[in-house]
């Protein structure tokens, strides 16, 4: 391999790791488990930022931003929420440093410690929930539809760069409504978005559902969660979005008075995605040669590269290349013309796959001759000459049909890696061949989701929200199961 | 006032703290020192990053991302930086609570101490510098242009929303270059940048100058800087652009072969905008009434309110209303039709001029019939009646209009509170009096300096970058000087 990849079925692990940095997408830091997201791994997370911030405005939501810190006594405050997020964190305890005796180091000024330790948010449920009390008197006032972006910090003991990270980026949407019936219809709404932006950007096919009980959200009566399938067979849970009932309204006090001029606690939603969001799709579309992007979150949507022997070579192809440049861009395309002359051809081809490119036009004295250029494109390798004054309306079309088969190719995988099952023993046969997901009845307790759990590895990902509620029996206890529910080991 | 706002005559900086509150700006939080971004405040600070942002990229850069957390040790690297940053921060030292004793409080737990303690990032030249080392080998690695859009943390004492905040947002540009000439014409240039974006878009004049060597950034050569100039006659920093010439390349060692193949530290710059551009905004251009907001930045630039006093008048109103919206909205612009029968239209008018909104239109049932609608200027409080035909051409123009007229208005503020001092007698008078800029001669020496800051609280804010450069003698000392300099009081 001229990228010295590891290959996916040599070491799939190895293969995310060394496919994550060798791209530019992100690196290690000198911090435990904090990761750099580097310039090229950046476009592609504010390309999604992007489009997901203007999904969730269209939805009416606003951006705010609420602090980084959090007193360590609003954890308390909702007790399943403090057991599920508050134990594993930053804690801030001091605020000076000063110089050491030698005069040469620096130490924590013991004198500069704070009443209350701050805890750096693992999410914001209770800053934003101490806040909203002083926002919400009446119905007038409601709903409140809040969206933020910020780093978040769980401290995390096992690390690997966007699938799990002390700090990561994310969005945190809050919301705050008069109803339980409008928290509950805009859980679901966020779900509907993010499943959209998942499969119509990131091409990726998901499963909308509802956690189970034990995989819910600290504080939540109710998960929904998006499930996606990776290459290797594991599922990867793309985004959350939590109907929290009265919890932290009751946890933080914040009542309103309806139009009958009746008190009551406030009904809440929160909803997130997170840099995570760029594992999953490194690992759902990428192949042996680096990186496969949709053209929907490329950054770059079309690369051209010139080849040439000598000067005037290259003044014949610069000036084609950069009239095709501008027709591009001025169709809409996000479009780069290579003219390094610091690099050969072989490893700019070499590089823009590496980096999931799109569609690499290269174009030599030659094609200049002939009124052809050569276009590659990444999903399938395939290359073809096309005249040079069609490149505009095939590129186009192009991007459209790159966009679908990712979707297609991934969701032709998700189908041929789920399997139905009907006892335990070819559950356990399943998952130790092929893995993918697994649809299984469960007799809906929380002992025999544990089991299962401790004996494969496997969790239920969730109860899908579709049609299929064919009732049947329980594979491990032959109890009565209401309907299948998707396995799967996870990320 | 029907805002109930302090003016500013009464209490210049109480008028500050209230408008900022009751604008829906920003408050204070439950954590000491951060502030709650409220939603429209923070879409007047998404308006400003979004023309930061495309400046930026303009000029090259790129956006990434670098870790929050930096070790102790990374400050110690370089030594005026860990005097001017490190000192006054946020420390973590544990990364785990447990629950205490008696089962209902949590504690942070003594055995999950961190064996080297994490600062807040304060700024980041520090983790970035030890990143770039990495990333640069050769010249052919640089220049690196990047940008971060983050969070930052400084132990401020005593905190006012947007100006002195203990967290704050912003923008950091870090880059390396291969030459000394390179990395000073990248600082220039973001000055330029910084500048024009003040000037333009937030309609605030500012004078470009360097910092003298007591008021440079911890770890800079140099330190170019904006100075903006506020109603109530205090000099406020804008934004500042650092040559950092090699001091952290060689504190991370971070080396590159050039073209000759000799080894040598690479050049550094880095830059900043934060929040604090925010109470700029308000302090340079509001008024009693409440907020004034340019064009260019106000996330509402046109509010319509409808006035009737039956569901046939609301239906006629709202007919015309819907039209001229989707006209000024065709043409650009952004606009809000406030048909909620929640509040009455005289309520609304005042909620709109506390916000800012630069143009009310009010359209009631006898502009329905006279085919006119009432067009109301913010910053002028001046009204018209106008055409419904002619609203788009003439709201168009005013746009225009109200932005370049707040610019001439803080211009010409700014120039009538400039004196021009040759004793020492006489600048402390100004200072005492009406304030502002002042411009006079200075010995050049850190002592002046120092002795003009105890006695009058006044500092000097830059040496301007302008052709002004009559010599003269101190107004202290009487030893000779190249050139005024620019004093004030600051915030």
């Amino acid at each position: 391999m001229a990228k010295n990849l590891t290959t996916r079925e040599e070491d799939y692990s190895k293969w995310y790791n060394e496919l994550v940095v060798k791209a530019d997408l992100a690196e290690n830091s000198g911090v435990r488990g904090c990761m750099v997201i580097k310039p090229y791994g950046y476009a592609i997370w504010e390309k999604m930022q992007a489009e997901l911030d203007r999904m969730f405005k269209e939805t009416g939501h606003q951006n705010a931003y609420f602090p980084l810190f959090i007193p360590k006594s609003y954890f308390s405050k909702e007790a399943s929420h403090v057991d599920g997020f508050a134990k594993e964190c930053a804690v801030v305890t001091h605020y000076r440093l000063k110089t050491d005796e030698s005069g040469k180091g620096i130490i924590v000024d013991p004198d500069a410690k704070l009443e209350e330790e701050l805890i750096v948010r693992p999410t914001s449920e209770t800053i934003i929930w101490d806040t909203y009390r002083k926002w919400v008197q009446s119905y007038r006032d409601l709903p409140i539809l809040v969206n933020q972006w910020a780093n978040v910090v769980r401290w995390e003991m096992r690390t690997r760069l966007f699938l799990r990270t002390a700090e990561f980026l994310w969005q945190e949407g809050h919301t705050a409504h008069a109803t339980e019936a409008e928290a509950i219809a805009e859980a679901e709404q966020m779900l509907r978005v993010y499943a959209e932006f998942v499969e119509n950007y990131m091409a990726i096919p998901v499963i909308k559902g509802l956690k189970t009980e034990s995989e819910r959200f600290a504080g939540a009566l109710e998960t929904y969660c998006i499930e996606a399938l990776m290459q290797d067979g594991k599922a990867l849970q793309a985004g959350t979005s939590h109907f929290l009932g009265q919890n932290f309204a009751k946890a933080f006090d914040v009542k309103f008075t309806d139009k009958e001029g009746k008190m009551d606690y406030v009904w809440a939603t929160s909803w997130g995605v997170s840099t995570r969001l760029m594992g999953a799709l490194v690992m759902t579309h990428s192949d042996d040669n680096g990186l496969v992007l949709p053209p929907n979150l490329a950054p770059d949507q079309v690369v051209i590269v010139p080849i040439y022997r000598n000067d005037e070579q290259f003044d014949a192809v610069s000036e084609v290349a950069k009239m095709i440049m501008n027709d591009l861009r001025a169709s809409g395309l996000r479009v780069k013309f290579d003219d390094r002359d610091t690099h050969k051809p072989g490893w700019k081809f070499n590089e823009y796959e590496l980096k999931g490119v799109p569609v690499r036009i290269a174009i030599g004295p030659k094609d200049v001759e002939k009124g052809t250029v050569e276009i590659a494109r990444r999903d399938t390798l395939e290359k073809e000459f096309v005249k040079t004054e069609d490149v505009v309306d095939t590129i186009g079309a192009l991007m459209d049909e790159i966009q679908k088969n990712l979707y297609k190719k991934a969701s032709d995988f998700r189908s041929n890696n789920t399997t139905t099952v009907d006892s335990y023993d070819e559950f356990k046969e399943v998952l130790n061949t092929s893995g993918g997901f697994i649809l299984a009845h469960w007799d809906g307790s929380a002992e025999t989701e544990e089991r299962i759990k401790n004996e494969t590895k496997a969790t239920i990902r969730c109860i899908p929200l579709d049609d299929n509620t064919q009732p049947g029996s329980c594979m491990v206890t032959g109890k009565p199961s209401s309907r299948r529910v998707l396995f799967a080991r996870a990320y």
